[in-house]
């Protein structure tokens, strides 16, 4: 084994997100610390109540209550403040920006509020603030718009930014229910915040779009000059008309600038989004995030906004930016790893076999026009056992010709190949198939 | 002014995409330099013809015709190989990341082809190889794999791939044009490759799935394990058939990994999709990717794949990337920079107005169920000359109430709002009016 540096990493809040991401970090730990050459460590962890079990081992010596005792440990490396508000996370922030430690934030509110303040402390401490779960979880969109669009300048950014609104509105527009009663089922089902106005009044979303209006422009928007409406006064009627009038409505934030005056102007509000615009089909708890850059144009990014797993797929890549950093490393390292100057590449991957691919199919056959035909075509699926889902018929005049569309129900690649290469010998096909795969990813 | 390091860029081919990277590279080169940190010169290119007349601006002796010579210039830190092929693009690709260079790419047919030998080089030599702009053009995908969802492992990843294919489907399918009828107006407004195989039949495709394999699974597939079907044979009765079943076909690069087995597979087929899947919404040339994560779940990105723009802005987020990686500094830096110790914030931004938010509105009124009420209302908005796109009056008996619903023209945020507030004096508005914005978003 070559010895790899170890990083030390503390905790501030250690519940559901907390949990998540260390349980992700264990699931895959040898691939990623293969490709961060450095051990991660669970070193200390902040929590309000020490003695409640966790499924998260970590020794009891380790686990403190007081926040700023991991914020400042020398040992700390990297400091990821889960533990939300905006008081004691805040000190415990700056605290360890101030020893110049890097920290990971999921912490929207407390960004929103003190960004400014949290990024100054950072550049004077020379250490670094990540914060890609504080937007849209599992949609890497901080990364996509400060990294990957970084030749941009933006005029407009606006997104579907809560889940719990967007949850609402569908169940609304696809049930018929009225916005009570959807409410009573999402509090069940534990999808609303506990302070409820964060979601329903829009200031969750307002908190998020002012971090991507400080994002496409620099500037630290204050929320007292953002406009911000919530969803409780739409109603069921709202929704059904607005349909009629061929749009859907969704809670938008909004980041616009006037390329004319380089004004910006940052704005929540519910909004008719036309159906042929792609973020009126992101529907349930999805985010959907569009992004108009003046060089690459618009692109869209939809994803789980929020969640254990997807807001600690947000804080990993974030600690693997920040052990990238800390090593003076590019984090755009392949998958493989130099080791004391010998390269171990992946291992050889495994294909699969066409047999392996499964799913549906679309057939179309030229076939002679007589009766019979289908007869003798369905006998030489059944001889394959692939079983028929639909036929059709066309009642197009061709002549003597006819075509026939099937769709079967789940077979395989090379069943099917062979089923086709069987129908091709039948007197009465004419041409070779045409064979289509039918899509049938489960998401 | 203080000093910055100069990084020189080798441009190998200044066609389309180079120029419009030193074009916006130009442009925002204020605001990219001071991001960087770093001063970037186009210090060399090698080109077909020295003689012909180009919009960027390089002293003639900085021009030759022999790739190599720039690859290997001693001076040139960052090597951007824009000409395409496999022969000598191959060669000089080496040789660069032979002497250490960081290597800048679009060749998705020379990564397909001998990834694994670039990779080895550029590891070998302690360069870097980035080759965002080779598969999706504007859409940050390679970034969100590899960084944004590097805590996933990856079963599925599958995706409208090339912008030509996505073009002719949907103009058969929305002007019922043949497949033929379309690809003559594909021709004539440059959409097809020189080589119309590699778009039409697959291949272009099949190079971008092989990349998206290695980034999932960090193996090269052999292009001679990739089943490859292109899109010549659809015709515009399978368009209708698919859209009567409830689907639309897309030409699609999938790979797919069995849970269970691990074994990886990669295809290109055209598929049909059904229409509560988001991609059968992506027309035009768009391409949308949908990568699922074992913990983010399933994120789609949806972007522009070619051109000139989106090209180049995926060139210079590598370049920017290669520049960090050369400065040793984390690509992830906030918009503000620390020079000598010194702080320089963003210009503070300017707010726009209410008055500067123009847009079309929804108004629902409830109202008093009487004759002239429509015409009240409709005068208070003519006072403040917003003009009345459509009105609704549901015929559903509230007693003595009714709703009306009215949307505007092109109004402005702030008369909007006291309109509302005119209406709601009139004696028969029998509450506040309730507001909802029209997007209007022009992409």
């Amino acid at each position: 084994m070559v010895k790899r540096r170890t990083i030390n990493i503390g905790f501030i809040g250690l519940g559901i997100v907390g949990q998540g991401v260390w349980k992700h970090i264990q699931r895959n730990r040898a691939e990623l610390e293969q490709r961060l050459g450095a051990r991660l460590v669970l070193y200390r962890a902040a929590v309000r109540d020490p003695a409640k079990k966790r499924p998260v081992r970590i020794p009891p010596s380790r686990i403190c209550v007081d926040p700023l005792a991991v914020a400042t440990d020398p040992k700390v490396d990297i400091v990821c403040e889960l533990m939300g508000g905006t008081t004691l996370a805040k000190k415990a922030t700056l605290a360890a920006l101030k020893c110049g430690k890097i920290v990971v934030s999921a912490n929207k509110a407390l960004l929103c509020q003190s960004g400014e303040m949290l990024f100054r402390a950072a550049r004077k401490g020379r250490g670094h603030f990540y914060f890609e779960a504080s937007v849209a979880g599992g949609i890497p969109i901080i990364k996509v718009i400060r990294e990957g669009l970084v030749a941009n300048r933006f005029d407009l950014i606006y997104g579907i930014l809560n889940g719990t609104c967007n949850y609402i509105l569908t169940r609304m527009d696809q049930e018929s229910l009225t916005f009570e009663e959807t409410i009573l089922e999402a509090r069940r089902l534990g999808y609303v915040e506990a302070d409820e106005s964060l979601d329903l009044d829009g200031w969750d979303t307002a908190h998020k779009a002012v971090i991507l209006g400080h994002l496409a422009h620099g500037n630290w928007i204050k929320l007292r000059h953002v406009p911000v409406e919530g969803i409780r006064r739409i109603t069921l009627e709202d929704i059904r008309w607005a349909r009629d009038l061929g749009y859907k409505i969704k809670l938008l934030g909004i980041v616009s600038r006037d390329s004319q005056s380089g004004k910006i102007f940052v704005r929540v509000h519910p909004t008719l989004i036309p159906k042929d615009n792609i973020l009126a089909h992101v529907d349930d708890v999805y985010n959907g995030i569009s992004v108009t850059g003046d060089i690459a144009g618009t692109t869209v990014h939809i994803g789980r906004g929020a969640g254990q797993d997807a807001t600690a797929s947000a804080v990993i890549s974030d600690i693997t930016d920040a052990v990238s950093a800390l090593l003076g490393k590019p984090s755009t390292l392949p998958a493989e790893e130099e080791i004391g100057g010998e390269i171990f590449p992946a291992p050889e991957a495994e294909l699969a076999d066409l047999s392996e691919i499964s799913g549906h199919y679309y057939i179309r056959l030229n076939v002679v026009d007589k009766p019979g035909v289908l007869a003798e075509v369905s006998a030489v699926m059944a001889r394959k056992e692939v079983s028929i889902a639909s036929v059709i018929q066309p009642k197009v005049s061709l002549g003597k010709r006819a075509t026939l569309i099937l769709t079967t129900h789940t077979s395989n690649e090379k069943i099917i190949q062979e089923t086709c290469r069987n129908l091709k010998k039948l007197k009465n096909v004419l041409t070779a198939p045409f064979l289509l795969r039918i899509a049938d990813f489960k998401d």
